[in-house]
């Protein structure tokens, strides 16, 4: 799927959007088409799904799309009012949050627009899979995933695991070289930033 | 209440000041006085309470205040301390955070001083009332509330409705316009961004 | 312990280090070691202590920690993946979260590298303790702690109490002074900054 010396992680990606009038046919999803676009410049296979402002339906594709996908990224519903659900939904699923990837989203966000502060996005962690919140706008849903790419692969990387801090994990899908130390190893440990840089081969 | 052409949202704020010392008559309320006066110049007409440490109180206060006002700001009580029990009695009432306006408080008050990142303080929606926790001191009270002035407008005309997404949403309190798309709309979508802006009439 | 006119709570401190490997004896704690000296230099009294990656483990380490330190610093298990647990355990032990400390901390990580965002370091108070996680690699481990010196102080004169806002407080551990306003005075008011500058004796 990918040329040799890529990423080993399956590459696909769900955008899901959230949004009563793209779900009603009323409005064309562009929010999602953008967001699709650029993952698949990024080298994602993307699959696109498009669902009513509504708890429940968000959960139930939440679930679906982070049993197949390592990235589901849902696009709408992020706003202040009752209706927008979003968060709420994303929270209900998730194993456990990554705040950080929220943070700097919106601490972006604000270089562009004071707007960006209202979004209560959400990223979190379910199974081995992320799943990022960005706003329904086209622009502000593009700068958010901009937001995340230069940590996108290296977040995907340690989620596709091994996970197990202490095994041996040669042979995995991915594995902790003795290589020359990363930038995210420096970081974060090589406890927590079990990951190979990309083969030069 | 407002001039032609002003928002429709009914434009009043409750201060609240939770206070052991300003509650026992102690202390003058300073920044409660000083936030009430800021909103004030902002076109509020703002009622202002005054209650002790104590989150029951706190949270019977903010039940009261929601009910009847679209923006309710606390002082006080976001300290570090046990006694602080303000970001609690926010968080036991609100139907759903806003982490975004807390986070621009605490950064654009970190560009003033370190000490603004030991505050606690909350931002959430209950009903359609947006309450916001700011810090005790005059000072920190009021550059809080600076650093949500940008978006404050926007903010509560999104929560003032109307909610429904997939709508008709001519003849609300507000109305999603054909008219020239705004900056919120830009970053947030139709969806989310369902405001008017100003009329011009 | 401390020379006169130096701070009055116990300048003691627990490192707690999570890490399956660093348990297991297969590798040296250099992060728990590099977070331990630079408390050290601080004036700190340091134990040190290793648990394994385990949710259960941890909690009960910080559990310890907290009844005989009023700060606990973990290193390790922040990351992504299921088994970085160590957010989890000390979300489940604090009375509550200070998110602007983790804010921050992210915040300072973000001006060095991007994956600083990845961090789900948790900050927050049990007891009379402050607890921070910072992330197990030594670069990010004091990079973490370099973000909170400058408030640490404060942190924890507030935190060694008197907590009771309403109470005449001289001869407690600290005083609210008539001296002249602090910073911190200034930004959390008299009630949330109840510390007494250090003496000048």
């Amino acid at each position: 799927m990918t040329e040799p010396g890529g990423p080993r992680y399956p590459r696909t990606a769900v955008v899901l959007t959230a949004s009563d009038r793209s779900a009603a046919g009323a409005r064309e999803d562009e929010s999602g088409a953008g967001v699709a676009a650029r993952l698949e410049a990024l080298g994602f296979a993307v699959e696109r799904a498009v669902v009513a402002d509504d708890r429940v339906e968000i959960e139930a594709a939440l679930r679906a799309a982070a049993e197949r996908h390592p990235l589901v990224v849902t696009t709408g519903g992020t706003g202040l009012t009752p209706r927008d659900v979003t968060p709420q939904a994303t929270l209900a699923v998730v194993d456990y949050e990554v705040p950080g990837l929220a943070e700097a989203i919106r601490a972006e966000g604000r270089l562009k627009t004071p707007l960006a502060a209202l979004s209560r996005a959400v990223v979190g962690v379910r199974g081995r899979s992320l799943i990022v919140n960005v706003p329904g706008s086209p622009k502000g849903a593009l700068e958010s995933i901009e937001a995340i790419v230069p940590v996108l692969e290296h977040a995907l990387e340690t989620l596709a695991g091994p996970f197990d801090h202490g095994a041996a994990t040669d042979g995995g899908m991915v594995r902790a070289g003795d290589a020359a130390e990363t930038d995210a190893q420096h970081h974060f440990g090589r406890d927590e930033a079990f990951v190979e840089p990309e083969d030069a081969d």
